[in-house]
């Protein structure tokens, strides 16, 4: 059916998965998953029945998660403000992009997942209108959305509500990269917890990864942020600092916290004698220079995450001495892939009924993926697992699952064993789905 | 799998709908309707290809509806405030029942419905969500809002969104009182546009029903309105008439265009010398008297709609010498079930994109119904359809979109011959899914 293949140019791609959303109309439906053998059962599945389970529900509203699909349905949500590499091109554009992400959730985590493109940009109204869907969702998951009002929406909303509420191109991000980083440092034999790190671009990942290191242990005055051109290297003595409070507040407190020796001025100032680099910034080539690699400590470690051009290539990268390379393309070895992240992630914290996605519930969920590559494989072409690789999810869900029970925000208390036959049963299952549905 | 059979009281098919609700933990799930057959078929359905079609649709965002599933999508929106016959049982509550709407759409109707319940209950704040979310849907069915909350939303919301809104409990119902009153008369031998009809109760049913009345060409100085016994029958004269401009203007405007004879009193003297009475109150029995059925015309229609008690109960009114008796209740011939319109009426309506759900559409769907009925056997005990007979739904579809292309509010134009094609093929396969699914 699908004839889309490698070899094709991007535009061919383009074009081909026009025709084929044009086949099939879409990329998702919703069905039954109770039986109905005759027209009665309506009179248990609707009304009449169906009061008994709505005034349960009027008694004990934690009831829902038990009488209803709420408990495993998250809305994809997006405001169209910052889609793929496109910007701003509105809330219609987006759905496709949202839906694909529901068959992904639904298919590498067994997550119901809703598309929710919604017709307004303001940071108030979005605020305001999430907050009154929340009686539908069991979850949240905000997608492309501009920086910085993500990073408020998402601030605002995880204070307000009282379900997981989750912005992938942060935490998600952030989520995998950590993974990554954790194997790198194992195999370059160094110590990521006193290691010089190196951020370039704060956007929507890297505040997070800045945040997950953190929470991990690393020493942040040890690690060095780089913003665009404009503004160079975060420091206390910054001269826009003051400015950063109110426009960049996330630029502001990065400052206070990291580079604890002041060092000032671009990337290739940053990477000097540095043990790492974690470059998510904007699509384009060059942008770190095959020179400034040699000038890094031993073994330097190269994340180069822009989309669809890495800040510096593989090979390049490679060729000037970095030990492990990592970019976010499927066609080079250690793809950062969100993929790997929100769907296990969800399924967790679902399987318990989390009432939030925390950070250490996102760092158990990165030790969890990088422990299961060190098991099955570690080198320096392998420091994630792949999207095929079931197991990685079923372990990084257990993982998410426990920490919340942990942290005493999972309202539903089981144990290990049962979380993780219910896990393993439904990422299964839903990876049975196509051919069920007989979808070939 | 499913216990509960007749026999059960209330309260046991309560406790039986509780008990297998908590074991599926909820009715309808979200799974791909397109090939996965490797992680490579992402490239297609998510990034980078999906790029494609989000681009395209920026460029014509009428192509949302080629390559999205938009088309299909309907919202099941509730606040809560009017659930089955529960009153204000809160958002958390409605969600059984709005899960329940969406199975029966997809199972009847082959449409995609999410079940969207809304933590707010204020007019205009629940416009202005819903007016956000347009984008998600292709398609909004409200229910069980509460009157007259309910008149105002719909009637705004229709003027502002360019997707059909719906509220099951206003036009579904009238549709489907409609069809039944019209193969009533065929029955009784009257002309329907001449008579004396009785509507008891002007809540969100039987408002909807004089509309329709009214567009069908049913004379409306012949329709006697009588609401509450306070209020009592609606007419120029009425002592309240000018509060009700404010407080109730569905009554107001009832009350001028109804009983040109000004007749006064309560249900009584409204049914002296009717053809047929509506009456769609509040539950309970006793409303409707036996006498007051033999002081009818001959051949008394007697439609007794409330749910669980109809306002007299049909052996009474039969023995009282009506000629045909409707009600709500499936354990009597003749139930005016709103199952029989809500899934045909968004299926035709989304085949053809159409921007509206017109009155007109409505009563193409009710005389589409009533033939149905009529070529397959009209008869005092059946003057509507089952909910097994597929083909009323695939008729009824049909008049829908034929009509929405008269009226030039369809984005699709296409020929009969396809739109049966498609919309046959859509329903048969949505009644074959929980067998695909293995749900026995």
């Amino acid at each position: 059916m699908i004839g889309c293949r490698f070899g094709l140019s991007k535009e061919e791609i383009f074009e081909e998965a026009i025709r084929l959303h044009r086949l099939f109309k879409g990329k998702i439906e919703v069905v039954p998953k109770v039986p109905i053998r005759s027209m009665k059962d309506f009179s248990i599945w609707y009304t009449p029945g169906v009061a008994g389970p709505a005034r349960k529900i009027a008694d004990d509203l934690d009831e829902v998660f038990e009488l209803t699909s709420r408990w495993n349905t998250v809305a994809v949500i997006s405001d169209g403000t910052r889609v793929l590499g496109l910007g701003d091109i509105g809330p219609y554009a987006a759905y496709p992009v949202m839906e694909g992400k529901a068959l992904l959730f639904k298919y590498l985590g067994g997550v119901d997942a809703i598309p929710i493109v919604l017709a307004t940009k303001d940071l108030e109204e979005l605020i305001r209108v999430i907050k009154v869907l929340e009686p539908s969702f069991g979850g949240i998951n905000l997608e492309d959305i501009e920086s910085p009002k993500c990073f408020f929406l998402l601030e605002r909303l995880r204070k307000i509500m009282d379900i997981p509420v989750w912005h992938d191109d942060q935490q998600g991000t952030a989520l995998v990269v950590l993974a990554a980083l954790i194997n790198a440092f194992k195999l370059v034999g160094k110590d990521i917890k006193s290691s010089r790190i190196v951020l370039v671009g704060l956007g929507a990942a890297n505040y997070s990864v800045l945040r997950y290191l953190e929470a991990y242990g690393v020493n942040t005055g040890n690690i060095v942020v780089v913003e665009r051109p404009d503004i160079g290297i975060l420091h206390r003595g910054h001269p826009l600092l003051e400015r950063f409070r109110n426009t960049h507040p996330h630029w502001y407190e990065a400052a206070l916290k990291t580079n604890s020796e002041n060092i000032t001025g671009g990337i290739r100032e940053a990477l000097k004698d540095a043990d790492a680099v974690i470059a998510a910034s904007r699509p384009g080539p060059g942008i770190i220079k095959p020179e400034w690699i040699k000038e890094m400590n031993d073994y330097p470690i190269v994340f180069a995450l822009a989309n669809p051009v890495p800040e510096i290539l593989p090979e390049e990268a490679l060729k000037a001495g970095a030990k492990i390379v990592a970019t976010g393309r499927s066609d080079y070895p250690n793809q950062v892939n969100n993929s790997l992240g929100f769907p296990a992630v969800f399924r967790g914290a679902l399987q318990v009924r989390a009432k939030k996605i925390t950070d250490e519930m996102c760092i158990a969920a990165a030790e969890a993926l990088a422990k299961y590559v060190e098991e099955t494989g570690l080198s320096e072409n392998r420091i994630l697992p792949k999207m095929t690789e079931v197991e990685a999810y079923v372990r990084e869900a257990i993982a998410v699952a426990e920490m919340a029970i942990n942290q005493g925000i999972a309202r539903r208390k089981i144990s290990r064993e049962i979380i993780e036959e219910e896990i393993r049963e439904i990422i299964e299952r839903a990876h049975k789905l196509p051919e069920m549905l007989g979808l070939r």
